[in-house]
């Protein structure tokens, strides 16, 4: 069966409580069962983890490599810090999905910058726990399971 | 009825020829029928348009004012240089999805600003002529008619 | 009879509703009203004109060049980016005031930057409406009308 | 009575033999007559002063909390240099307005960017010793006396 | 026949009397005459237009794509700050010559940056309404008209 | 009881061994005793802390969420690169010291940075092993422990 | 009997009512007070300066040299422009503490750079008045006064 | 024993796989054969580890201070961001050579800064896999052993 | 006899074998006898001269001050990195056609600045070898020759 | 008789115990009985001037606009900071020779830019106390007394 | 024979006696002995050159093209500035290994940059005159003369 | 006998013809006759050089260092980019002055950069031909000949 990697970064464990007015008010755990739900509604399998540490994220991304069939990744604040984990995921050459909750090109500055970008063929980002379905969506469609 | 304007700036009519490998083979008017027949399936209303002038997307975000409920734009290359169209997006007060055809992020250094950012609360970009129906769902969503 | 050109760029026709908090509630209609009966109390005449469009406001600036005595230029957000209506205004060979109804230089880092300024004797910003009388008044004394 | 403060820095002292080319022919003198007129047909006071020292302007700016009502300051160099004089305006919570001889956005470089700007509702520049006149109608308008 | 698209951009329309210093003293019209002679010694058809608005430029570069086998283009400031006629220009896949009156790059540093570059196969500056003729022979040597 | 974080990040480990003409002699176990006795002396108690890894870094400051009432953060050379630390602080809502053995404004221009600043409430750096016990002398007061 | 310099410079002298909500409700006189009961604490003397002037901080600096044993300077808005007091604390061969009310790294970017940090032992930021405190207690234990 | 940590980093477990056309085709087990093989040759020992995470790593050059006499460091993409890591290398105080499979210097932009270099007596990149045996070469020779 | 110096720059003699996809097939020979052709067409001398040496083109530039009646130069790299040639090129006070093979504006960035523009009065690049005859037509249009 | 004023800026008053390393060990008195036995030996007077305050150098500066016929200047730290006393010494059209005991241009960055220098016919720096009479040489040279 | 040229640059004949705390105590003449002997011990031959002039060593990369099969370069400070010695070795068509005897990557920043490493396969740095060891070892393991 | 080397770089060959508002009208020739002067007054002897080739001056400075005490060296451009050179002189260890005819620092931007500077003791700038005579005095006195 086809399956993706969800695979979210850090301070993500912190949802519901961290800054709602930014982040919503979501827990993660809210968050996976949205996307079981969505993947079952896909007919795909979905592989949900977090890890505060670039290295572990680094280490499940390697781990995909002849699991997963797509990796969907919400890199938190490593998303604009980690060259590591953006040679990662090019390194296991699979399709990736950048995914943020928040609008992260409307805030900080240093904000705008992600070097996940540019392993990722589209990025989706402001929708909240949504972008999580939509990022589902849009990764079965890239991988012509959806029609 | 709900309805939303889905607005196309610089260069987007000549879609289907222009460097399909960047931007796919789907026409504007195949784009358009996407968005009509995915508007149908939400059950709202769309007004589909384009434009290479500046000037006239502008007006075309102020006639929305009253007569729409959300925009999704595709500002096209106007996306790194139009402060004006950001101001327009931002007065007239309405939600604003920024959608692009391609992964911006992932290209030249110069088509990494977005000034239509700071007027969206979400951005698509990456999938295509799919991201237009992404961005009716979301939008949708936004507005509170899916679930 | 003594005449200037009051060109009004991106965006000032939503006044009134658009941020009021930051441009004020008055409309576009209100500030000609107040242009009209100052220059009436100068003995000029003036031709009040807004557009959208980047090029309507460059063939604004060329055809004053016999008709104007003197442009008054409140250009929106093309105050920013648009070297060409600044080439254009340089090309008339008439005195320019640049006017912006609030203080660009307190607001976001990218207004700070004016090309306008390049081609004017003169800026006034952050009065509002009442700065389009205060403009009147320096242009009137810059051209020999007012003692 | 109503009263504001003009206080003019550094070099001001030199118009009338300062490279009268760009900053004119009047002297300090006789712009502080021309404000002494203008306040007088406004029909408020003025407390005209000038010191070439950044600490003296500051001591100047910090009087003027409890004896006027508003502060117009043309402040010469340290427009472009002095966070101090910016905070000092800041703290006395009046009314400022930000006054130079010259157009500074059409001069070096340097001279675009002004820290007074963050305290001020408004800026007058490049109408000579008349933007004196210009500033003292805008403030007394600020200020409500005016119409 | 072959035909070639000469695209002037704004201000162009002011030429002879916009700073005859630095544009020359031909007007449009002589460049235009000078252009068809040239083009008739060359055997080639020639389609010269002028527009002071980014859209209708890029509208013309569009129409070009089945009509014309080359474009000629003087964009005046838009060279320096707009991406969507670059766009536009590679869009159409057709050769495209760059031409400027003045010599850009030993202007103001703000004209030394030219987006078009990328979408030119060559660039021809500085020899005034000369440079439209050196330009003509470049393009139909090109296109393998001329020897 | 009152009790605080106290959070050593990369290297601090090894001081006492470490460039000790910039960090000084006490090891990082001197260093806990000081602090124990400091937070005796006040009548709180602390949890001392030290990782390399900024995971686990980020890990303990989401433990303190519920069981520390503020957190002193040295963060070592994690000060200058980890945006995901940053957002950790301001997740947990917790009062924030940030504290340096060395000046680091007095260092190499990287170590100027720091993105911890960002969610502290004071900063305290250069006094050595001694800066922990003005921090806690901070952190009590702030608190209302100290009067 | 050791005795130390505490430096205030530009606007201090407005503590209390200048912006509260940053700078705390304290006036200078009410810092003087603790300063002078914290000294006398330590057993050590001050002498209290505040000057809006670079160049009588300066000169208060140079008078230090043989009279006092260390300097608490907050300097300030002159600590991001002035090199000249940097040099003058440098000079004087005295241990040097920045001291700043609010937590400037947290602030507006031109807020960040510290010239004085070149001179200082270490800094202390963010503490409101109690920071005076904790330099004199930082002051008295560098000197070797304080066990 | 003479004995020498080799310590790879981020990505490194990939090789093998991981973009040949940029890293090669030997895995990261052939290098440590080929390691193993040159310090046989040589007659020291080495020690051989890998790690993604930044803090594993920063642990191993600790470890190293007392039981290895060099580090050759392939920090991988850490090379770039990670100021943590350099001043681990810096604080064991052992001589370090720098390592990297391609040459970074002809790669983005990014990949030309390395922190790393700071705490290198050497450099060597862009020989692939032999560039292991070289940097033993290197590192025999500047402990005294070859020679 | 109206003569100019035809100047050749940094590895212009490796032209034919070096890259031609960029810089074409014809061999600095072939494009000497191009030159000759075209000069004696139009009436005029010339010097053709190439140099690897910064400091022999600068001589070269010397000697034709008074030989020759103006110079068409295509410095190579030294266009980027040479204020010495440009220098050269102002001291001699003849009339200079800067030209390049390729459109360096096209290319890498650091090929994007030119300091022999700022002594030129015209710029001809991206026409291969057959821009040397359109810069030996400006030249002699520009002397007068051809009308 | 000819005069000129020696105008010395912050901290220069230290002289002979501030960093002599830098600086040397002559005092100011000396540095000023040198400059009156090198004016003698000219046949022209020296006004020798000190003060740590930018506001009474530039009053000073005013001051020799009537009775000086030169001005010698070594500001200090205002060097790199003062445009107003740039202003002051532009003002009196006088010429002025900027001076600095230290070669400033070898020392940190922000020691590199003068504003000083674009009011001055030439800069003497790094010579010392020696640099003074160098200075009054090349003064009186210029004000052709010393032929 | 296979044959490699190893070129010297600007400075490098003052070996020996050149900051040897840098750059080592071994002449030219050594380092070329060392080169002999090591590449005698591989089996191929050596041009070894040196020339503080750039054209010089661009003329000797040109001469290298049908001769050499390598090329060794030690550019010394034109590493940094030489983009026309960049461009040499790239016309050439032939391996390159950059390398220099101090680690320039831990020197001054105006050292980090290096347009040679464009043309190289690899760079070796900062390991002295073995450094050119390690070059020759490189080179004819990259030639498959070395398995 | 002492003696010292004069060294010149690009285009001062050109002096008395080359832009003589900028350059003075003296020739080179001039200039070595005064330097003759000023060096037989003094009681040293001189060797008075130019080159416009970078390398001819670096050879030029390598052969001075057994045979001269003291340079002084107006590099022209090469003074802005040269590392070379610069290199040479700091290789010789003798001392250096650096010398411009021009105030460089109120010309262009990229003149204000000098590398020689970090080679030099001093630096006079701006006094024309008569600057060698105050170069040659500083000389002599910071060898200890002139008292």
């Amino acid at each position: 069966m086809t399956s993706i990697l969800i695979l979210n970064g850090a301070n993500l464990n912190m949802l519901g409580t961290r800054q709602p007015e930014i982040y919503g008010s979501a827990t993660l755990d809210d968050i996976k069962s949205l996307c079981i739900a969505k993947a079952e509604e896909m007919g795909i399998g979905i592989s949900f983890q977090q890890s505060n540490s670039e290295g572990a994220l680094i280490d499940e991304v390697h781990m995909a490599k002849n699991h997963q069939n797509g990796i969907i990744v919400n890199a938190g604040a490593y998303t604009h810090t980690s060259i590591a984990l953006m040679d990662a995921l090019i390194s296991v050459d699979l399709p990736v999905i950048e995914l943020h909750l928040s609008n992260i090109h409307a805030r900080e500055e240093f904000r705008h910058k992600s070097y996940i970008a540019n392993a990722a063929i589209g990025i989706i980002c402001g929708f909240g726990a949504y972008g999580y379905e939509l990022a589902i969506d849009a990764m079965t469609r890239h991988l012509g399971i959806k029609r």
